[in-house]
């Protein structure tokens, strides 16, 4: 018989990390919950002609494809193979696993367009996979958490999200974390200033890999795309160290003077980090980084990413405002602004600085341990009393050693245990350990009721 | 351009659907929680290696499988596609959609089996897959919650399935239902008792079938599985109508005096009553129904099976106890008792009977109306105030006519809303109108932020 395996690049999660990922989970829905975003839910499958050409070739080619069920080979005919694998793909296969949750976001939106009432706000948090070549920290199935804003312009839901992202981290424990913002706009008045007008494209891809490459090599970058001398000089500001973000917008205003869309880019800027100071900001960790470009060339406005600082984990998080979320699928003019976090970086950051809160690990708080069948009469019905008052707590099943039994609550991480011996059943004091410090007292069932 | 579209059998959960749906799921884990269970989550993709042969020729022709990534052609040959497509899947195919939660739990303990403490006591909620024919109430994609125990014995298991299930329906509101309960060993002795020693398999798989095709159906069924007439004459006691429980124990001692098997059924349940007893079981919904099998011909003792009473829907929980869980994944030995919630039949169930509570299909709980841009610095400080103090609430993102910021709070379900017009920034009281009764209130922005 063969050993049974996981698939590669999946993972299964067991008690311990599905307790801190519950936390992580409950944090962010719950936040997502007080600014008014609500629950989505798509399907994992969705039909390849939603899923194709919207993530580039290379995409395409890292979606997961479902097997048409029956007999797929039907209407094949050899022309179809000969073709190769590629072309036999779209004979045999009409399916393909989720590879992010904005599309299905997107398909949800125009198939439900008369029924929404917008502006949309929603969240959902679900597994996306990828057929990519697994490695440390990237995985072929993994959870995305997102929430948009479709249907208004309105520069608070930038706000909102920079209000969001300082309350979900701080939820977390996560108190060192920076919040990068930029906005699009300021970065084609830089390729204006330069004398590179339109180029943003291209200036962003290069400017993008600054933390990986350095400067120079995307200086080198920029040569090999074709960006002139002379524009590569101009770029100078740009990479004048990050400080004080007020004195960098200051020094912008007047460096991309003559950019009508820079100036308007940095007016926006300035009323998200206003209207964020309105609704409370405080103590505050956003940072304009006018660097930030986050590669995607769909963003029209506003960018974010947060990393956890002392930790080398990539961001965190990340987001911005786009044009046209709904295009692809016939229905212009739809515009949004979103945030996404992802839950295994946070993870592993947590892991890292030890973040997690004792009680994510824990899920029975009690063990009731009786050293022989004549407990039970007492052990039962103080296991209904502790579970009607909404503590978590068990028996152990069997009849088995204490020393076993003691075990099993450490193996479980269970922080209270309560024996019952024939000297607990007569006197009716039953003995409670903390099996965290191994202080024990005697207690009655009321009062060990009233312990939690 | 192609409209866009679902997977046939598959669903989108829209904000109203997910808030009831949250509802059940939180339901259910809480009381898992409370239980002892600990939450495991497996890759929604598994092995073929892991999932063939395990439901079955019929299950492995609903799997979904997964196409091989790059070029699955490589290593295929003109005698493979000649084989046909049942042939040709194994060698494109690697991979499966997860059918069910009990294999992955299986394969989950085999491979963590060092590291694991037994007894386990692991619950799942994840969705399963199934390429099985859609139609009223059956879809390809749907959740399961799952709970076991493996790794034990004893009979408090099975009592404490009783409870949970007692929990979990009351805790949704739904108060009529009944809890089924056998023993597979009674079954057993039945079969000795009508002279067909061992036939309880297929006897069981024709009783399952009463409810659905009822008593002559199945007679005839048995008359075609090669039961005697004598036999079929003397299953005339299963038939009698189900009254007190008690009442029918006491008839099945007699009845099936002579096996020792259906004795120890009957004694095995008798345990399981009293421990629920003593675990505070009142206001019983649990019933003895020895016609019931549910076909499944893996369970060893206790048969457990509940529906809602005055609804057409099927059962919405079912489970038993198990030998041998791990035993196909070459680990023998391991028997466990389960229960299983059918997330979209309680959904059903308490959408017609209107049992889900009003806060389930609420999100956000104030939403503040500016009448013009000034009242943005009322409207900012208060929104902080309120998600400070835990309230989910959002202003209505643009500068839009009253009646149509109104039509969204009530599109959204939001009971209450903050108007703020020129008055009430000179005077500091706010309006707060209920959308539900429509009443309306001037109060300070302290008073609001108490009013939640």
């Amino acid at each position: 018989m063969q050993k049974p395996s996981l698939p590669k690049g999946t993972r299964d999660f067991g008690p311990e990390q599905m307790g801190k990922r519950l936390f992580i989970f409950d944090t962010i829905r719950q936040t997502f919950r007080r600014f008014g975003f609500q629950p989505l839910e798509t399907p994992a499958m969705e039909n390849l002609s939603v899923l194709m050409g919207k993530y580039g070739d290379e995409g395409d080619q890292l979606l997961f494809k479902v097997l048409n069920s029956g007999d797929f080979l039907d209407k094949v005919t050899e022309a179809d193979i000969a073709a190769g694998a590629k072309k036999l793909t779209t004979k045999i296969s009409e399916k393909g696993l989720r590879y992010d949750l904005t599309v299905p976001f997107a398909r949800y939106v125009v198939m439900n367009r008369h029924a929404l009432a917008l502006p949309f706000k929603r969240y959902q948090m679900q597994p996306v996979w990828r057929a990519d070549r697994p490695q440390k920290g990237r995985y072929r199935e993994f959870y995305q958490c997102d929430a948009d804003v479709v249907g208004t312009d309105s520069l608070l839901c930038e706000a909102e999200i920079v209000m969001m992202v300082h309350e979900v981290f701080r939820n977390l424990g996560i108190e060192n974390f920076t919040l990068k913002i930029n906005n699009r706009k300021i970065l084609a008045g830089i390729a204006e200033a330069i004398g590179a007008p339109g180029q943003e494209g291209p200036l962003a891809v290069a400017i993008d890999k600054l933390d990986k490459i350095g400067r120079e090599k995307v200086l080198d970058e920029l040569r090999e795309r074709g960006f002139s001398e002379e524009s590569i000089d101009r770029l100078e500001p740009m990479f004048a160290p990050t400080g004080d973000s007020r004195e960098t917008l200051t020094e912008l205003k007047v460096w991309l003077a003559d950019s009508a869309l820079a100036q308007k880019g940095i007016a926006e800027l300035e009323e998200v980090w206003q209207t964020a100071e309105a609704l409370g900001l405080s103590d505050s960790r956003l940072e304009l980084d006018v660097t930030l470009a986050r590669g995607l060339s769909y963003y029209t406005g506003a960018i974010f990413e947060v990393k956890a600082n002392n930790v080398s984990i990539g961001s965190i998080s990340g987001g911005g405002r786009y044009d046209n979320l709904t295009g692809a699928f016939g229905q212009p003019g739809l515009s949004g602004v979103g945030i996404s976090f992802g839950v295994d970086r946070i993870y592993d950051v947590m892991d890292e600085l030890q973040l997690f809160p004792a009680t994510a690990q824990q899920s029975t708080q009690v063990l009731i341990v009786c050293f022989d069948a004549e407990g039970r009469s007492v052990a039962y019905p103080l296991l209904s009393q502790l579970r009607t008052a909404g503590v978590a707590a068990e028996a152990y099943p069997d009849l088995a050693k204490v020393k076993k039994q003691l075990d099993y609550a450490n193996a479980k991480q269970i922080p209270y245990v309560v024996l019952i011996g024939s000297e607990e059943i007569q006197t009716g004091k039953l003995t409670v350990k903390n099996m965290v410090t191994g202080e024990q007292q005697k207690l009655t069932t009321t009062e060990i009721a009233a312990l939690f």
